[in-house]
């Protein structure tokens, strides 16, 4: 067997790539707008899809528009060992998150075609449709209903703010494929991924070791108040949506400091109805994302979330509804993934932190049907879901020899 | 000289036309979305020509679509005595705000041929387009223009939510009319209007004496942070808009208790951007609303909101600036209107109050051009901008009478 231990990603390559790719749906600031299902996001399959033929890869679509790029292996009988994340952004996103995933799964595949290296099992880049939630919620619909998480039939109904289906604009773009989205056996499934948060680049470490993931809930907090004329109505009487609503968020604030420093509170999107300017809204709509990576500890943010708007609404003699939008428990991941890893970090020689991630993933997905572990490197001042997503090139070619020496473990072992 | 002072309005056909104007933009609940120079206000207007044709007005209709249907008398030469109000509703408006003031005063000069009464000087009712800036902002634009307190062009470049502007809005519909809309000498100028608010019904009193109009200062508040992503990013280091908001909605609520009972804060409406729910917003627009009766006290306000939103803003790192969308000031009406209002209360027998008027109206701006006057009267719970809104038929009746009356004195005096 070929010793592969001196492998070396090309980290020019890597970096032009993502360069390359981050030009579709530019935007000024220096980010990217390549949203799940637009004309844009079809460039950049198109461009992944023609650069992974190049590599000698055999591609495959699914039903969900997931792109599966393969590599054989010695033993095609073997599952096989994928790595993946996703192409899609932000509105206002940036040129690293998801995208350096993708294109590090290339790069390997690249490294491995100049080496002329064989491995035993095949390997597999994925690229997994609509990560984001940005256009169609929930996020990392792609991975949930591979993984028999979501309903095919539940994600092509999804609409977006302007009334348009998942399903529909997945057929738009070309991307609808014949192999039904469900998921087959794996071998291991790996994911790197820029950390999205400022904790490797404060502690100067230059790979996260992930153990697992945040747990967390999504809701739709609706307050339901009387609407009435700005001018006439003594503030006293007025059922006034917004005066729940600083209170709510001033506790909800609170709740996530009680629970610090690893509880998050997020409010993403709000919106007024009727929302005219001189009228007490009848209606305030509340995105709240709350997260933990103890799932106790996220259940009982859960459970006083509701008792603080069940309260607050009953002290403003406004009525609070909660819908669960979403909810994604608290992942720990596949040890022998985790291992293989660590070992390769231990290898390469790289400074190092384990970690548990704080953001969702496809890897959240993966993980409940096959061995997965995740990698992190570090992004300027942890800055992500931003036009200024910045990221070293050093770090990203670290991040893709882990990512390298761990699949060949796995694919190879 | 006839005796008119037996003369009395018909109430039940004022009631009549109110019902059947509301059939036209009527809503589930009961309620009114006639919105300024759509189909369903070109409908309305439609209506109200045809009435006051058949009730032998001529009809002017001036470049801001501001209708005029006069009655002549028995002098042409001398100014007109005006009436009216607007005929567009809030999204989820009722059938009485504005319609009310329009249909009393076509019920006047009905009233009057029937009872084949001349007055001295002419009579005219006027409609005021885009009184309620909820498709339009800024409020009272038809008004404000022909008072001078706002450019034409200006007044045709303002732009709906779905981009489409004034001007080619008021083109589509055909009422831009040739007369430019500039104001005219008036001897006197009424508007009867539902309060809006709950004073006269808790008081049981029949009709509201005018004496002016609260000041109202409107702005537009923006809130810009950075945007990170939901889950990795610590809660400390965040720069999110919400967590100034909430505090600046606290602060704003207590300032209006300070200046309380007549000083009122209100948020219309509010939006998030990019609006996406897993990424602290980049900004949050909010549209504030601060009133008072008293301009010093209004003035005091507005410098405190000023200096509220500067320090919460420091103290959360998030940039707050402050865009003044409109500013109305405090109101006093003409002596000779309010008296004449005041005697036609007395020698009709109603009760009454003396008070100012929360809500902005077309009466504000005429009265920096002409002689005014308003007249109030109850509506249900005080509920206005409501689908719910409602009034009693022998209310509306008096109000009318109280109108008629005024008129005459202002006409034949």
């Amino acid at each position: 067997m070929t010793d592969t231990s001196q492998a070396r990603v090309n980290g020019q390559r890597l970096w032009d790539a993502l360069m390359e790719m981050a030009t579709i749906g530019a935007t000024d600031k220096g980010g990217c707008n390549r949203q799940a299902l637009t004309d844009l996001d079809k460039q950049g399959r198109d461009l992944f899809v023609q650069w992974c033929k190049d590599a000698g890869c055999s591609i495959d679509v699914d039903s969900m528009g997931n792109i599966f790029a393969r590599r054989p292996g010695r033993n095609p009988d073997l599952p096989p060992v994928l790595t993946g994340s996703h192409l899609d952004t932000q509105p206002t996103g940036g040129k690293f998150d998801g995208v350096y995933g993708v294109l590090a799964g290339l790069e390997v595949v690249r490294t491995l075609n100049d080496a002329g290296i064989e491995t035993e099992a095949p390997l597999e880049v994925a690229v997994w449709t609509n990560e984001e939630g940005a256009r169609f919620s929930p996020a990392m619909i792609g991975s949930g209903v591979w993984s028999g998480n979501f309903d095919q039939d539940y994600a092509y109904a999804r609409t977006d703010k302007a009334g348009k289906t998942f399903g529909e604009e997945l057929e738009r773009i070309g991307y609808r494929g014949q192999t039904p989205a469900q998921a087959r056996p794996l071998a291991a499934a790996f994911e790197v991924h820029i950390e999205q948060g400022p904790i490797l680049e404060a502690e100067e470490k230059q790979v996260g070791v992930l153990s697992g993931v945040q747990g967390m809930y999504w809701y739709d907090l609706t307050l339901t108040g009387q609407p009435c004329h700005a001018g006439p109505s003594p503030m006293e009487g007025r059922r006034d949506p917004f005066m729940a609503l600083h209170r709510i968020l001033d506790r909800l604030y609170k709740l996530a400091a009680e629970f610090g420093p690893w509880a998050r509170a997020t409010f993403g999107d709000i919106r007024a109805e009727p929302g005219s300017r001189n009228t007490v809204p009848e209606r305030l709509v509340l995105a709240v994302d709350l997260r933990h990576p103890d799932q106790e500890v996220l259940d009982t943010m859960d459970r006083r979330f509701r008792e603080i708007a069940a309260e607050i609404a009953a002290e403003t003699r406004v009525e609070a509804a909660i819908r669960d939008e979403w909810r994604s428990p608290a992942v720990a991941f596949d040890s022998r993934c985790v291992e293989a890893v660590r070992a390769s970090v231990a290898e390469l020689g790289y400074s190092n932190k384990e970690m548990v991630s704080g953001a969702g993933h496809d890897s959240v997905y993966i993980s409940r049907v096959a061995p997965t572990g995740m990698i992190f490197v570090p992004c300027e001042k942890g800055l992500s879901h931003n036009e200024a997503e910045n990221a070293d090139p050093a770090d990203l070619g670290a991040g893709a020899n882990v990512l390298l020496h761990a699949m060949l473990k796995m694919a190879n072992g």
